[in-house]
């Protein structure tokens, strides 16, 4: 049995699947984690389930939990989803698809199964480049939240000195490109991942809402194919930055 | 309409309860959150029904989760509850009832909920003396949550010098007495409220196990009459300390 044992929180999209293939790598048993909380698309549970299987995950718990109790999201009310915005303006304002505290609730779940399962590190692959103004997405937050957890947990209480439990971020500075990059090195089978925020009802990307078109960036800008399916062409937007 | 608003994580039990009948005594709007998490017992949620809608709360979420999924407790899984502990053995190890990253989890919710209904205060019955030996009742933990909350949500980012969203504790270093004789003297009808980690068919509290013991203490030291229906006959418990 490997000695690292590591809690990843999985979407079934290209970060996540990325993270998970490199943590694999190096050698941890991995407690896969994901959240049915009401998504639109049932799309990105069951490519989480195909890549948790994939990557030969000790266990996969997903949580049911609903975050449409609380409204407030794009993605989890009825508001509709952003399309072909200029992804330069994405900066300026929180978008309307972020969820309330959506990050500090999955981390959450994430410390309380590495309590239970005894994992000293959670692995999240959010990114503070790409973050598409996501308040939960910055390196303070995620310094702000291990804190919180070694003094929520008995193993943080138990430890005392050196911090039990550690978030994890290693795609956080990485580009879009360096992701994919990355994964690309790592064999990564992008067809099994899903980013839209809006898919049809085949899991077809739309190619327009700021997932795709931060995806198609990035591979435009690798140099290499997305095997993704999309309903709408997604030339205009991948080539905008060519 | 009150000009402050509040989020109050309201269990159903004495504390919640006396912390909700002094904010509503201070004026506040309150959002109450409850949860239905898998507790071996339903009557807490329905005495949360009842005591939010006696204090008039302007909305009443129950969010289901499950907690079970990682098991890990003696509230969500199969381990007995500790019955006719020693109340001053309680501190020296963390007991069994404690539910992995409970406070955490919940506290994630009520962010959400605060960052969706606009409420700058979150408040939360813990408390640090009769904690039972829980590391998220903790003061430290409540302001490492608070500083991690602030940099978690819209609100804190926009913010950005003082803190949008504040964790209250007002129970925090206050003794079972005090908490019950401040509940008597504002009110409360304590008889709504249910304590017990291992409820009867019926609801009656058993009386033996650390919440009932404390309970039942606490009524003791403030000389009055504890309006709860116990199974167990109480008085061995109630007298250890008079």
């Amino acid at each position: 049995m490997p000695s690292k044992r590591g809690v990843l929180l999985l979407s079934g999209g290209l970060d996540s699947t990325t993270l998970l293939a490199l943590v694999s790598s190096e050698g941890y048993a991995v407690h896969a984690l994901s959240f049915d909380y009401g998504q639109r698309h049932s799309a990105e549970l069951s490519a989480a389930r195909k890549i948790a299987r994939r990557y030969g995950v000790v266990q996969h718990v997903v949580a049911k939990i609903d975050l449409r109790v609380f409204g407030g999201s794009a993605l989890t009310a009825d508001i509709p989803v952003p399309k072909n915005r200029e992804l330069d303006d994405r900066d300026s304002v929180i978008p309307v698809t972020y969820v309330p505290a959506r990050n500090t609730i999955f981390l959450s779940y994430a410390l309380a199964l590495a309590e239970v399962v005894e994992a000293g590190e959670i692995f999240i692959g959010v990114n503070a480049l790409d973050y598409s103004g996501y308040p939960d997405c910055r390196p303070e937050f995620i310094a702000a939240f291990e804190r919180m957890a070694n003094l929520a947990t008995r193993a943080g209480v138990e430890a005392k000195d050196t911090p039990a439990i550690r978030i994890r971020t290693p795609l956080i500075d990485l580009s879009k490109r360096r992701i994919i990059e990355l994964g690309l090195r790592l064999g990564v089978d992008y067809s099994m991942t899903t980013s839209c925020y809006d898919p049809g009802a085949e899991g077809e990307a739309c190619g327009l809402c700021d997932a795709c078109q931060l995806r198609l960036r990035g591979f435009g800008e690798a140099g290499a194919h997305d095997p993704a399916v999309y309903a709408a062409q997604p030339s205009a937007a991948a080539s905008e930055t060519q």
